[in-house]
Parts: structure tokens; sequence; C-alpha cells
């Protein structure tokens, strides 16, 4: 009879989740040796457990479907921990394998328990502990249909040793998948009534609207209506470009989400949330909804949004209107000595049809979407928890559920530094990943941050704390110590000619830009 | 009226918690801000929360007081939760400081939220949310009494930002310390007639015995009495080589332990818990107590363990008995290619009066202890909880605490990988760390314990899996890419020169050394 590990291994594939991204210790060995009996699955290992769900997250992203972990008790759950909150706000599918001590063994209370389930839940509403072999199956297709939603979840199945071990169990049968709820009538009702009630209306986008059919969905009701569009700040994927409609991102100074939503007198939410600041503020409101602005929701993230969207332009006349597209244009390549905007500037000069940005650029990436809005169709994966760390595993992922697809991270300094050890999975997995690292040398965010505390002088200590110059980082040497080709540019010319020949180029690169703060 | 970020930080270095490991976010802020005006306190940053919480560990495994960590939300947290679960298992007191959205925000269900309690629970027994300025300073003195214990433990305070920044605070007054309980007569009574009763009586020292004090004591009882010593695995802290009493440490492999005990009779517990397998293998019993041995507890982990050793020492006469200490003895320095052994054989031939030794070589430093022996005295910090990633942060925090020592971290290629971050730290803090990095291009434990699985035969995917040579971590690069001076040494006497070399100079160094599997 087959063990656990082997049933697991089975049933995972079976069900279509062929890609783990591992970091196994002593725990799950017994997985490790069933992966040669089931050459369906993909084992991917990663030096760290941050990169690996990380990039479990980045590639349900683009494949659509989850991928497994591979973890070891609860501290490596807990390495992976940001980044599986990164996927649980953005609703991305995960299933986390959590090895455990033995069930026999955990009243010795060895070195390594701890109580997982607790980690687990911080971002994990579907939390499974497996206490027979006999069962593993059929709690892992549970695990896989919890994941899968809708909406879709983080799923963390708990398998003790022996559970791994013995040889009791078989494959299971397949689960029924369950279809999104439909939109109910009245929601599209209300949603036509207050784009119909005031020319001073905004739709925000949110999840699967923000994929081509809902964006052309919502720019035919925009071109029927007048009513404006935006995207939802922490989108986890985000498609854009040339011959697809223009929708504006949301900021995330709050001040600038005012400036950007004012005046508006309904807003309607199709798969997003209300706007919210970020963090709180001294004195400020959470809430950013314009004053007076009435909310309505049309779908919840969990629903089907573009069929809602769908079902909205139907009842508004709008299904034959052509949506106004973004049409095709380069920016100039930039001269002269780097600064942020280059960088972005010279990634839409150079950017290749069908490519995947993994955007953490944080501050220095706020003029990415303008130079990116012209370049031809690609795909945007977002930092969707506030958990940095999270765009090199992201690229990770994405590069092994698109591996005909370039792939650009562009990575913020310190950020990268959270799961730095990403890189060499690129490396090992000969993936088609870009790296690109703008280096100020300081988290840049929280400098601006600092210099908004109220009536707070900024010391020399608190300035300091968030540099990053002594000593500066060296990402030419750290990304080559991790196995990748790494070179250092100063200029936009030199930033130029390498990513064309890095993106020409199979196999990963890191290239470290020296830009100002 | 300071805010809250003012009297914490004030509170904390009343209370004796001077040191602050460092990674803040936006809603931390007005604790950095605040920083300035304690110059008392000492921040230190890191680029990445496991270094972070892994340094305060060290640093109290040290200095016997614990540090603070300053951590943001839910997934700073999370992303430190290995290493305090190092702590945790090793009774090291630690003082989380964990920023989280300001009161009136959490409605508003921002990016980053999450359930931060959830987490804590994993590693404290103490997890307090703060929802007032007026009661900051209370509640971190609170906390820093549960962190002290007895026994020491994770603590961890939720601070609001808006906590953090309202200006109605003031600083508490200190709270009591508790001492630990007595040992009860009749423990010690039981173990003098434990001992009494066979020749064949071990003694398993663990926490505090195993400083000067306690091992004295320990190695009276054994010249009086024919008792044997042994040191519990996951030490803390354990104070070695010439002019002390020589205790053998049980070793990872269960039937290498199995070794070590056999034989004996009675086991007495001094702060140590009854010997358990660090896994559970197949058919294998978890616990290490041989058949028939009968267990005596003479004092558990939270109370005076050195005082019950002497205690002991007393009812069984041998207080005044001479105890048997390790005489000075050098190992001949190596020659010719590397080994690990031959790497363990220069530390012991190089080690220096008062050195701090992190061990986190695993299977590479198994020859350590023979040959540091008869060093000059040192202390050795072990891995406590068996999650990797401790040891080159608790070197960080072990030299914050102790800068006139010299600390050497020996660390494996897998292992180090987790925290390499640490390397930066050592950099902008110049602190005096010589690490020594194994690279044998494999997690060496995993493929040891990967052949002892039972009736499987290890396929390619497998073995591949746990291999680190495609492509080579390159150390040198690294640590030079986190800036520090780093060479890579091939033979023994390369070795030995540059140890000789870097424990002269001043600041943070790296040696790799390329060793075989």
């Amino acid at each position: 009879m087959p063990n656990g590990a082997d049933a697991l291994i089975r049933t995972l594939v079976d069900l279509g989740v062929d890609t783990c991204f591992t970091n196994p210790g002593t725990s799950e060995l017994h997985f490790v040796a069933a992966l040669d009996a089931v050459p369906e699955m993909r084992a991917i290992p990663t030096l760290f457990e941050g990169v690996a769900t990380g990039a479990a997250d980045g590639y349900a992203r683009m494949r659509e479907a989850p991928a497994a972990t591979l973890l070891h008790l609860g501290p490596g759950l807990g390495n992976g921990l940001a980044n599986l909150h990164n996927a649980r706000r953005a609703k991305v599918p995960v299933v986390n394998i959590v090895g455990d001590h033995a069930t026999y063994h955990r009243q010795h209370d060895a070195p390594l328990q701890s109580d997982i389930e607790t980690v687990a839940r911080n971002v994990s509403t579907w939390v499974w502990r497996s206490e027979r072999s006999e069962d593993l199956a059929r709690d892992v297709a549970e695990a896989i249909t919890a994941a899968v939603g809708p909406p879709g979840q983080v799923a963390t199945l708990i398998v003790p040793a022996d559970v791994f071990w013995q040889e009791r169990a078989q494959p299971s049968a397949a689960p029924a998948r369950v279809a999104p709820p439909a939109i109910p009538g009245n929601l599209v009702e209300d949603a036509a009534k207050a784009i119909r009630a005031s020319q001073r209306t905004g739709i925000l986008l949110g999840g699967a609207a923000l994929r081509e059919r809902g964006l052309i969905a919502a720019a035919r009701i925009a071109a029927a209506t007048g009513a404006r569009l935006f995207a939802e700040r922490s989108a986890a994927r985000l498609e854009r470009g040339a011959g697809l409609p223009a929708v504006e991102r949301l900021a995330y100074w709050p001040e600038l989400v005012h400036r950007q939503l004012d005046g508006l007198e309904r807003l309607i939410l199709a798969g997003a949330r209300a706007p919210v600041s970020f963090f709180a503020y001294p004195g400020k409101e959470s809430s950013l909804v314009p004053d007076g602005c009435e909310l309505t929701e049309l779908s919840s993230p969990a629903s089907d949004v573009p069929r809602s969207l769908d079902q909205l332009a139907d009842v508004l006349g709008a299904a034959g209107v052509k949506p106004i597209l973004q049409p095709r244009s380069t920016p100039p390549r930039p001269r002269g000595p780097l600064t942020p905007e280059k960088v972005c500037q010279a990634i839409g000069a150079t950017l290749p049809d069908g490519a995947i940005l993994s955007d953490e650029g944080i501050t220095s990436t706020a003029t990415l979407a303008a130079s990116t809005g012209g370049a031809p169709k690609h795909d945007l994966l977002t930092l969707t928890g506030g958990a940095i760390g999270q765009g090199l595993p992201v690229a990770v992922g994405a590069a092994v559920a698109c591996p005909d697809r370039p792939v650009i991270a562009l990575e913020a300094d310190g950020s990268a530094l959270y799961t730095i050890q990403s890189l060499w999975t690129m490396a090992r997995e000969r993936l088609n990943v870009t790296v690109v690292i703008f280096n100020n040398r300081a988290y840049g965010i929280l400098g601006a941050e600092l210099t908004r505390l109220n009536g707070r002088s900024t010391g020399r200590t608190a300035r300091t704390l968030i540099e990053l110059g002594d000593p500066n980082l060296d990402f030419v040497k750290l990304g080559a110590g991790l196995g990748i080709p790494s070179r250092r540019v100063d200029t936009a010319e030199q930033l130029t000619g390498t990513l064309v020949q890095t993106l020409a180029d199979a196999g990963p690169h890191l290239i470290e830009a020296s830009v100002p703060l």
C-alpha cells in the first residue's frame, strides 16, 4: 500500500496541483523521498520559506491554480508567514503542507514542537491536522477545494511525520469545484441606478475585474456613461498596456487618493473594497471615500466579478459600445545619470510583449504606470498585503507558471533583502527573470513617512535607523553570491542596453540601478 | 506630556532594557522618532526581523537581561517567529514591541491588518495589547517582568500606532523582581537518595546549571559519588574550557544518546528535561531514557538550579570535595585540505581567552566539543529550538552584549542563508564577530536523515532537493555584498592563519571554509 506521502503527492497532482515550492526538514523527508515516484510533480527548492510561500502566490496569480508549499513545522510556517499574509489579503489560493512531529512524539515536547495552528490561523481560515494516513488524500483534496474557493484562500494542512510514512493511504476522488455565486440582479440594478443618477460616478475595480474581460466591460460602461475607472491599489494581477483600457490605480498616499477621487458622488465597487488609508495618521480619516460620496457594491471579491460588469454593461446598454483602449506608445529612451523615474522610463521603452512585471519598487516605481501604459500588453503583480519581501518570490512563481514569458522584478533595496534567497532559486531553475534593484541606500518610504510625523523634529538616530548606506549593500556581489549574472548600471544608457540584452537572454539576470533617494 | 513612545522607551531604559533590535515600519515610526530623546537606548537596525529576534536571544543569553525588539505588525512578528521559537524553548527572555494599526483604523481592515495575537501565541504566553497611551509604560513594565520570569520567556506587547503617538503617557514605576522559587528540601533528599542508591547514576544538567557555579557544584558531586555528568543538547549557554568541569553534551542522533546513557540506573534532572529524540523515527521510541532507568527531578528549569546543586552537594558531603577540572590543552594545528573536523581543530587551536562560540554548524561541528574542551574558558551558545537561522543573529546579540569578547559564529551553509542579513548588522555596528561558514554544498543533516528512511531508496529528485551546489553559494561574495571583509580558505593552514588574524582585528570578518560533505 502507498504511504501517506505517496497518496498526498498523487492526489495533489490528480487535482491539478503539480508544483510544490519546498523547504523541508526531517519531518517532511518522507514527502521528499516520495517525489521520485510521481514525476508529474515539480518540486522546487528554496533556501528560505518566505521564498516558497511568495513563489506559490506568484505562481497562482499567473496560473490561476494553486501551488503547494512544503514547510517544516511551526518555525517554517512562521518564516513563510509574511508572504502568506500577502496571498491572503489578495485572495490568492495557496495549499500549505506543513510537516509536524509524529503523532506519538508530540507528548514529549521535543525542541521543534510548537502550536502550529496558532500561526496558521493568522493567514488561514482553513486549517486542518491530518491524524491518519488513511485520511490524508481526502484531507488534501479538501485543502485544495478550500484554497480554490471562491474566494481563493490560504489553506494549511498540518501533516505529522507518521501520517506521511504509514503505508495505509489511498488517493482520493476529485472534489467538486464550487462555482462563484451568481450576482443578484438587484445589485446590478442598484449599480446601474447609481451610474444614471450622477455624472460624477467612479467604478473601483478589484480582483478579477482587473483582467482583460472585466476591464473591457468596465471600459464599455465608462465610454457609454462617463463613469471613471479606478483600480484598487493592492492588485494581485492587473492586465495593462496597449490595446487594453487604461485604468488609474489608487495611490498610496491618502492625500493623493483624495485628489484622485475628488468630486465623486457615487463610487461603485466591483470586486474591490471601499478605499482606506494604508496606515493611519494623527488627525486624519482612515476612510478615503470622499465626503458625501455614496458607495454601491456591485460585486464582492468572492463573486464572479467580470460577469457582474458584463451584466451591468448590458443593463446600461453599453454592451455594444466601443471601449477606449490605450494606444501603443513608447517613452523615449532616457539618457544621463539614473533616477527612479528614468528606470521606469527604461522599463517602458524596452518592455517586451507579454511581459510580467512584479513591482515591489515602493517609492522608486511611483512613475511606473505612466511609463508603461502604452507598452505592449503585460501583467502587473503588486504588493498585495504590504508585507515587504514579496516581489522576488512572486517573480519566481510567475516565471515557473509562465516559462515562455519574460518576467521583470522591480525591487527596492530594503525590500529585496527580506527574501534575497529568491535569487538562488531563479538560478537553480534557470528562470527567465530580470531583477532590477533600485539601490537608493535607504528605506525610502520610511524616510518619507518620517517627515510626515506631526510636530516632531527628526533626530540623527531616527534618520540613520532607516538608512542602508553604512555599509552600502552591493547587489552585484549578492546576486553573484547566489548564482545570478549581475551588473551595476549608473546611467540610463547602460540600463536600457543591459535590459535589452538580459530580456533577450534565457535565465535570470540582476541589474543594480544606483538611484538617488 | 510625553507621548506613548517616549514613555515606552524611557520605561524600558529605566527597567534595564537599554538595547533594542529594530525592523520598523510606518506604524512604529513614532517609536523611532522618540529614540533621539533617550540616548541611553541603543537601537540597532536589522534588515530582517529574524535577525532582530535572534539577536535579542543572543544578547539575553550573554547579558542575563532581556533586549527589546521592534517589529512591524503580524508579518514582521511572523518573520521573527523562528528565532523567538528558539528563545522560547530555552527560556531566554525577550521583550517584543510589535506595532499595529491605530485603534480606530482596525475597523477598516487595511492591507497590513491581521490577527497579531494568534502569531504571538505560538511563542508567548504573555501577550498584551495596549489600548491607551496612559497605560503603555505600565504595560511594558509588565512585559519586562513577564519576560524576566523566572522562567525567562518571550513577552509580546502589541502597540497600536495611536498609542505610540498620543501625548498622554507617563513612565511607570519599576516592578518588583520575582526571585526563583526555593528548592523544596525533599527534592534534594530524593536526589541524594538516588545517587546513594546506585553507582550508575547520571546527572543531566540544563539551563543555568551549565554556568560555572552549577558546573562546579555538579563536578564536586561527581567527584564525591562517581555520578556521571551530562549536559542537555539544546543549551542556551554552556561554559566550557580549561579550569571548568568537563561535561558531556547529549548527542543529536538517538542511537548515540543510547550509547551515552547506556547502563544508567538513575538519572537526576537539574534544570533539564528528560531526554527525548529530536525527531521521531518509524519504530523507534521517542524517549531516550534507558529502559529501567529511574528519573528524579532535582530542580525544574524555572527554579534556582545552581542553588539546588549546591544544596545537593551539601547533603552529600561533597561541598569541600575538589572537582575534577578540564586541564589546559590545545589540539595541534591541522594541516592539509580542509575537513569539518580540521575546522573544529583549528578553532580549538586558536580560540582566544573569553571567546563566545555561536554553534550552528549542524553536521559540521560534531567534533567541536572534543577540539575545544581544553581551550581557554569560553561560552558555547547552541541551537536551542531546532529552528535554523539562529547562529548568526545570536552572534550579533552576543557581540552587542559583550563588546570586549571575541565572538565566533560557526555556521552551516544552509542554515546561514535563513538570516544571512545578520552580516550587515555586524558590519554596521562594527561587531567583533568572526563568521566561519562550512560550505559543503548541501543540507548535510537532511542527507544523513534521508539515508535513514526505512526501506526507501532515494531517487534523484529527492537527493537534488537537498543539495546546495547548483548553483554553488559563494559566501565570500555574499559577505562582501553585505559589507563584511570575506575570504575563502581551502587548507587548514590558510584557515588557522586567517583565524589568528581576524580574531586579533576589530570588526567582523567572514571565512568561507570549503569542506567535503
